[in-house]
């Protein structure tokens, strides 16, 4: 696959022009091979995977993104439809390839790929087919890259994280999933919206499995500095356990509730990878909840689940885990999570 | 239709939980009625809609974006998938409606609605029912926000953008087209690309009809402040006329490639448009090739036909037309443009 | 003063250039008067108030800049120094003049001017001279943008926000003083550096008076969603009351190391500033601690404070204040802080 | 010298705090050797070099900025000034040193250090002390920063940035000069302020010698596209070249002005450097007037004179020299810049 749309447009003329147009200096020499640009691939240009790959190049998050794709003609169409923007952004390398040669020496490898359920399959089998397609895909992706940090976004994220880490070979620190994060940031918007503030003001972590079994951590919230529940008790309002689930299961069916209007999610995970994005490249050490591996944090023992816990992010992947409390309910229902995500990892044989 | 997810989550508890939380400070006003923030509603949210949505808010170029649409679900969905990203974003305040009340007081308001043609629809017949659509929804987008600026993006956009301005009643210079903004970029592109340069520093226009009809400015194209025609002549660099043409040509069938590839196209739509809605609403001053009433300019007459000419855009809308010179044959192909599209108009009855 | 340093280069031809160079479409109409660009005027032009305008500048928070100051020629300086920067920068309109004029219908106007202490003088000698000053300078500001948010930088900041707020007869939501929100910083720094994390992740205030009876709220500093001291407590860290004591020490005493050390502050002032601005202008309903009229809160009577509490802003200024919870303690420095506060407001005889 | 101000604060239990707040996961490693973050120097923390330090650290193009300064005092002051606005910025490491052990392993080395005219002094005298200290500063530089771009800004720059070639030994591409990219920053904004658009509209150069030498390229001047003096040919505009003389006078005397006014230049220079440190760090491959070894273009011949050229910027420096068509006139003025260049840097000896 050609990386550019233009390439044999002028023919051999082509190389003429731009060599006289351009006369190098007396005495330069090539680059130093230190001086490498930041390079992200993104594996999959589904709706999640350009969502991502488009508010990446928005943002300015990378000198080169690189597009993979089985599918030929919607990568190339997805490339060519970045390139065409070329003189509204600052420059960035847009490259494209079927195979993984695309991805050779990324800093940060985003995979969004994943196998789409067949109406009638059960969700061990669809595991098996997607374990299947990652076999196919880490190895070389990690060989292609073997110093990157790969960001897992494909479903369910926190046992594919764990597939992902066992065939990459690569230190845990370096395999992260999407997890939480988005969950998080659902929850903080539905708390920001109710008291009219900004989003950014309220500190609020969903973690454990990304699904059905998250746990949202109601004795850690708080905004502007203030503890909720604390508050909710000082000022004896009354409120009701059964409202604070109400608002916990409206995070859990917001992406459930996407789909079912537009189809699919695509605006806020792409956004949600972003910034996990920019906290590993530009190294800001800042703390999310996302899918880690989770052995003997928070009472989880025995084996090695992946899920989502407030971790800080840096240039070389996790940097570690935040000793958040938990209330003795919280923890319990994190460690159910962590089980249930052990059972499924053994059902998968990696 | 609610403007946001959560307004009844927590009951008539809500407000009193918002109220507690702040207290105002005493001897505090309302706002003066002038300090409105900087409002954009999006009419359409297909691919191009959310593409143009998505940049707009990803660029922090609105306090508002209000979205239109007469799909309720696809709607709500995409408001939702926004709204979910609050906290990776700046505030930003996102709305939503069937009918018009989202959009009162717009700043901007953006076009993206169309029908699509049915198959073996004639282009005239696709044409008067896109004129139809636009009867309905054009005026009391107008009459609710009486001093916005409106950019038409809908297909042909050089035609629509003349009904549209019919319709509403506006002066000349708040009515613009996206026109060839897009091919200018795809064409600079092009020819960074050929070079290996940034395409910022590409000053080049495609103007007149966007499609097929569109003039490839040769004569104006300069690199770094380096007029292409007249250096390769001076190296004596060989080229054939149809060399350029082809590029043109690339240019042209841009769009009709991504759409066979992936189906529609949406990136570079976006980033074409929000540049035009940043030099608009920031009063930048800059020159774009967009759709305006071309009467008058380059020995166009007869009528009134919308066809895109450098204009200089800023907060009242185009500022100007920039006098650019032409060849013979550059302006003789533009008068072609304006004639097509006049023919078209007449047969409307606007 | 002329606005722009080559207004009369060309002399008579200019116009003609420019008018020639553009042509005006047929039917435009000029803008509607509701269509105003977002002003914001920094009154005088020392390294303070240059750093504010210059990080305003850089973060394309405005689209006009006006700069005041008695001193005409390093005003002139000033302007021409940003102006050159044209070429690298969003279009912004800079301009100056000595008295207001420029400042005419400002969205914001944010006030670094006072008096230096001559050697000898006493403190309240020099809040006298800065009164006489202020009571030149507030009434024409307020009446030259009767709407405008009015920001007080110029020190003691709380003192001058009371009396700017008294000479301009605005509602008090629409007068505030940077206050402790520098301070604030600082000290999420110190913590940052210590825990080796993203300062954006530590929430922590300095609130009361700017200087050095301000009050750390030891007791709501969480990070990244865990409070420090209750955190401590658990993990049995063993810390001495003197050693929180010396970071709050170190806060206060940041500036005058500073000052000591580089002759003055700038930069972080800028920064600090420069946050408000776009809090207020972009309608963030983001949280600071920001001198506001305290009356009332936190157990704060008799007369008129203004003193920092965290204080959510938008496009009205100061929406309200947090009703966070203060230990004993720090509800009584607070009130401290208030009383000393009063008595110097008292003096003044405003 | 300390890299942050904190370090000491809390004692050895400072450690075990940050330990157990955060806690490595299992079977994590230490970054890659290659996991580099990008790394700016700035040497010399006056007007200038503070100017240029503050605009990257706002426009986040650095992951860490040290500052190198022979006055410990005012160096440690202007590192804590920056750091203290940490909650309001990216994070960003900020670190000084008196020698050269912060710069080590930069992307790049701004030099802005330099010596001042005693008065009295001639101007070779000058020079001949800067010599001295780039041979005193230079060889550490280069060699702890080994495969760094450098950026010399020191004036006289064209034949300071070939003196810190020579001392550096590195190729020629990696060494450049801020020459005139600022003064066709003023260039630009004064054609723009004259024809009341975008100065990014403007494609305009000064080129040559930094400063009254200095050549402007009328012949190549574009505004939107449009070439502007055969268009004030064709308008049968009069103009007098005296006119056009009396801008590049202005544009000359620009810096002079801002210094006579405000008593040093800071911003506009700032910016430039910032939008070069960009272009190199980025790979933008953009094309900027900087000084560069000019051997062989435009018919420079003898010696290695440094001037400023329209040069295209990227990861590796100096890509190449655009062939831009230059009058006769304009050619032998260049020519006359670059035989006063040499004639100076012969009598340096270097």
């Amino acid at each position: 696959m050609q990386k550019t749309a233009s390439s044999s447009t002028l023919g051999p003329d082509g190389l003429d022009i731009a060599q006289s147009f351009f006369k190098p200096i007396q005495g330069a020499s090539p680059p130093p091979p230190t001086s490498r640009s930041t390079k992200i691939s993104v594996v999959g240009v589904g709706n999640v995977g350009m969502a991502i790959a488009q508010t990446i190049l928005t943002q300015g998050l990378a000198d080169e993104i690189a597009l993979v794709d089985v599918n030929a003609e919607k990568l190339r169409g997805e490339m060519l439809d970045l390139q065409h923007a070329a003189a509204f952004l600052p420059r960035t390398k847009i490259s494209a390839s079927v195979d993984y040669s695309s991805t050779l020496a990324s800093d940060l490898v985003i995979v969004t790929a994943g196998a789409r359920q067949i109406p009638g399959e059960s969700r061990l089998n669809l595991l098996q087919r997607n374990r299947a397609l990652f076999s196919k895909m880490i190895p070389p992706l990690a060989a292609g890259s073997p110093e990157t940090i790969m960001l897992i976004v494909s479903n369910p994220v926190d046992v594919l994280t764990y597939v992902a880490w066992k065939l990459s070979g690569f230190p845990s620190n370096r395999v992260i999933g999407s997890g939480t994060n988005l969950d998080s940031s659902r929850f903080r918007f539905l708390i920001a919206d109710h008291l009219d503030l900004n989003a950014q003001d309220v500190q609020a972590y969903i973690i454990g499995e990304h699904g059905d079994s998250s746990v949202a951590l109601w004795s850690s919230i708080s905004v502007g500095g203030v503890p909720i529940l604390s508050f909710l008790e000082r000022q004896q309002i009354a409120y009701e356990k059964h409202t604070l689930e109400k608002i916990h299961r409206e995070v859990v069916e917001g992406a459930y509730e996407v789909i079912r209007l537009k189809g699919y999610t695509s605006w806020a995970i792409g956004y949600s990878v972003a910034s996990l994005a920019r906290s590993i490249l530009r190294d800001q050490r800042s703390i999310h909840p996302v899918s880690v591996l989770a052995k003997g944090f928070y009472g989880i023992d025995g084996g090695e689940p992946f899920l989502s816990l407030p971790a800080q992010l840096g240039r070389s992947g996790v940097l570690g885990v935040t000793n958040i409390h938990l209330t003795e309910d919280e923890a319990k229902q994190l460690q159910e999570s962590a089980k249930t995500i052990l059972e499924v990892q053994s059902q998968l044989g990696v």
